[in-house]
């Protein structure tokens, strides 16, 4: 994971653990740019102009697996910059964009769209219909067309100094994760009630033993995002579950497990 | 105004006015790009990779009149495509998307990038800070350029079948409405309380003497917005105040003098 700048202006600098994290592990830019594909259904897509002009345009999409699927029409300005030339990406946005817009994660997938085959063309219709339900009303009239973005590169932003690159093929070999699109409540349960836990996994597991104040501020299918504040500053750490899980519904048992290991760990 | 396609799928057909409509005046495509542009301080930007590929990035921008004002990273990717080829349009995107979304109003500002003039400089860099607040931590930093878009064309998408273009010029020529903003909650309290004066104002100004419901789903400096039930279907009409109107505080009287006409006409 590079940095593409340094720490935003006079912000406060970024204070280091005093131990080792025990669990950095956290989801890779391909299941981050999975998930965050995953959570909304609109975007905007760069095509080319037939003067070789970029051309961005707000557009709608399912997914088949992770490659979205667009149903556009002849008629507008990008159905046409598509049927020219097949060069295009789409940006996506997390849909609950932060007071400080450049917070947000995004990502961007590029590569060329295709014409269904007609093998796929049945899935590339439906994964649109699941994602877009009004396209019921047009996918099938003559002037749309479904066209399928061939993954072949993807950059993840997730906010300041967060961001990596994915190959195709790790984006199409991971899935979402199932965790964080339902973690809301779970978060502010831990936060409102768990204090005393979560202060203890970032002392401990978290490497941060200076740790007075504690927020959990993400979940996902390996652990916890915690921002610890430490005389020192503030910092971001990790607090990993034993094992990675498989839904929501098991997020309760491992951050159990991980306040008793922390806890232990005193 | 013209239409990129027909009606949506099996979507019932809007039946036409039976008489004229009084004052069928509504923003431009150049004004309601400059409203939306105004709106919001984030986009999607589309550059040209070296590749010529083109390459769609979440973008934070401020306004010089109408011109998107960029800050962004040499050592980002799309900080590297302007610099490479200063061809670049902006996607934006009305704040606040429909269950529909492509019943969203949506541009498209396309042209070519530059970094100010030294004698614009300060004012686009204002022009940044005060779309972007947060821009103050690396506004100044020195791996950051500002970018101002000289825009040379406008794509207006107003939702299913209102969308139309404007030129650079008209683009320049036009402000930003200045009720749609702040049209909410006077919108809210006509729905509610003023149904017998929406109803007077479809039925005579509005052309569909046979309206039996009507909702305000718009008001901007020219007039209302009606979507009009009637026994043979749903349509939209206008109804336009006797002159425009040049802020929100003027409303109110529009609307009382709209109502007075619309019952005289009765």
């Amino acid at each position: 994971m590079a940095l593409d700048h340094g720490d935003p202006g006079d912000a406060p600098s970024v204070p280091p653990p005093l131990a080792d994290i025990a669990d950095t592990t956290r989801p890779s830019a391909a299941e981050e740019a999975r998930t965050l594909v995953a959570s909304t259904n609109i975007g905007t897509l760069a095509s080319l102009t037939p003067d070789g002009d970029p051309w961005a345009s707000f557009i709608t999409y399912g997914l088949l697996d992770g490659s979205p699927v667009l149903c556009v029409s002849h008629m507008a300005e990008h159905g046409r910059n598509l049927a020219g030339n097949p060069r295009a990406s789409i940006a996506v946005v997390t849909p609950n964009a932060e007071a400080d817009p450049l917070a947000s994660a995004r990502i961007t997938l590029a590569g060329h769209v295709e014409k269904p085959s007609e093998a796929e063309y049945a899935a590339a219709r439906q994964a649109h219909l699941d994602g877009v339900p009004a396209a019921k009303y047009y996918v099938d009239y003559g002037d749309f067309s479904l066209w399928v973005l061939r993954v072949e590169r993807v950059r993840w932003v997730g906010g300041y100094g967060r961001m990596d690159s994915a190959s195709a093929e790790a984006y199409a070999a991971a899935s979402p994760d199932p965790v964080i699109p339902k973690a809301a409540g779970a978060i502010d349960h831990l936060n409102n009630d768990h204090r005393d836990s979560l202060l203890a996994m970032a002392q401990t597991l978290g490497g941060f033993p200076d740790t007075t104040e504690v927020t959990c501020t993400g979940a996902d299918r390996y652990g916890l995002d915690l921002r610890v504040t430490t005389p020192r500053g503030v910092a971001y750490t990790r607090a990993g579950y034993a094992s990675p899980i498989n839904s929501i519904d098991e997020l309760r048992s491992a951050t159990v497990e991980l306040a008793r290991r922390a806890r232990a760990a005193h």
